[in-house]
């Protein structure tokens, strides 16, 4: 029987957590004796993810592979992304390609075929609204024939989000109150969830919304997002190294699943504290995929520990 | 002496005209006979783009390559982007990256290496703000120390733009009536440019604002935001197939300069109504590069009367 993206991901969230590995992999994050073993930065980087892969992937709900960090290193960074990609799929799990991609009409049409077939294929990708709704509609047939999924960019963590997606709006055709953009953009992603709903009772397409630290308005905010946009699986980024918190990601989750929580550098980087005082010699990347083990498991049950709290 | 990519820029579209020759070229795009001899379409597209960049690099102010044309043939696909890029650059002629990114921090670091050095280096880039200033700002560093320039979202032409754009918003700190979404974006990039403004008195990064058919209110539209951002340089898509027209993109200009309208499947495609009736095996890229051309120089004519007339 076949299933969309998204149903896979809920199943993988009830089996394995909320922990979705984020490989931003920067060749400095590989350790020195690794990285220079390899001829160049692309290979090391693709050396590297595989170590991680397999050492978490009964922990990681999904992995997001974030594509600036391959584009840098030119046209071989960018074999070593489609390898990458490959490689995760091959083994079973799921991954989000983080393109953010923004554009419409044809053009979105051949986006769609570069990231939901091919040397780039992913089971989801991440999309950036400011267009309109023109720049995300095309991603669906293909996402429906493919049984792929989307995350659409609603309301993120870093400070820049008020520069637009929290000003307040005004729009006729509604009676609510103190409506903000990102607003705007989540009753459309409802309605299309609504339309497009998976067996998993959510929408083919979700949404990233941050988990930034939150304290009083900020935290009813996070409550209300989740209240209105019950049918829309997120995407939570800013765990970490990004200062997010168990808490915080658990305000964003649904019944304890409906979200994975995404860290990179708290978990890519997480040798370099435990081989404080080491011979970096002897540091390579079986011992830095143990350590990035350990944190995702760390990440894994800080964040159940919270569900059941909250 | 140094000169920024927008300084160029200016001196281009005094000098050829206001046209952006817009290389997104699908293989379907090209002559049967030309794709049939590639072993490849991301070689045959390669192939066309350098007969086109020979055909109209005196007539073409700069050209503009939509990256998802290349992703969607994978690896090889960018690969064959990066040759366009680089072949357009080695001809002295000025390339924009329609890559539209979105992204913050780090992520934008990144994101800036890969499009303004390396295999991709370009002139210029195109960025999506929905996430806010966080994701343009980033930018800047690189772009000033190698002298390239970025043109962000603001007014885009599809229809979709009414979804978010176009919504008007309520800001304290402002007594300006009747705002919408994109005069806020607007007035952060007009400061944006001030602050960092070249020697052609625009500021390093422009704008992207649609050239819909205008009639009426949209008119008026079109004026006032030309009025508003008047340091703002602008790239101006939706000419040709996508239904604007010469009149519409002269509403954009600011003395017969500040912007370069896009015209990409009109003048990639020129061929195809030159060739009809043609044997096909006949039809070869020399014969679309100079349907190319005639395209070209008429648009450019049909731009430089209107920005007479008006």
């Amino acid at each position: 029987m076949s299933a969309y993206a998204m149903d896979k991901l809920f199943e993988s969230v009830r089996d394995k957590g909320h922990v979705c590995v984020g490989l931003d992999t920067a060749a400095e994050y590989i350790p020195p004796a690794e990285r220079h073993r390899c001829n160049c930065d692309a290979d090391a980087v693709l050396a590297y993810n595989r170590a991680l892969v397999d050492a978490v992937i009964d922990t990681a709900a999904c992995f997001k592979v974030q594509i600036a960090y391959y584009e840098e290193m030119g046209v071989a960074g960018l074999s070593a992304y489609a390898q990458t990609l490959k490689y995760i799929r091959q083994r079973g799990a799921l991954v989000i390609a983080d393109v953010k991609r923004s554009d419409i009409a044809d053009t979105a049409d051949r986006y769609a075929r570069a990231h939901f077939c091919g040397d780039f294929e992913a089971d989801f990708v991440t999309l950036s609204p400011y267009m309109g709704m023109d720049s995300i509609d095309p991603w669906l047939a293909l996402a429906e024939n493919r049984e792929k999924g989307a995350f659409v960019l609603l309301r993120t963590s870093n400070k820049g989000m008020r520069d637009f997606e929290y000003l307040h709006i005004v729009q006729d055709d509604t009676n609510k109150k103190d409506r903000r953009l990102y607003h705007a953009v989540g009753d459309k992603l409802a309605k299309l969830a609504e339309d497009h709903k998976t067996k998993s009772g959510y929408g083919i397409f979700g949404a990233v919304v941050g988990a930034d630290p939150k304290s009083g308005d900020e935290r009813e905010e996070a409550l209300e997002i989740r209240r209105l946009y019950k049918d829309l699986f997120f995407l939570i980024p800013g765990y970490g190294a990004q200062g997010g918190a168990a808490d915080d990601a658990a305000l964003l989750l649904r019944e304890g699943n409906g979200g994975v929580v995404n860290a990179s550098r708290s978990i890519l980087k997480a040798w370099t504290k435990d081989a404080a005082g080491m011979d970096m010699e002897k540091v390579d990347n079986n011992f830095a995929a143990s350590s990035a083990r350990k944190a995702a498991l760390e990440m894994r049950d800080a964040i159940r520990a919270a569900v059941q709290k909250s």
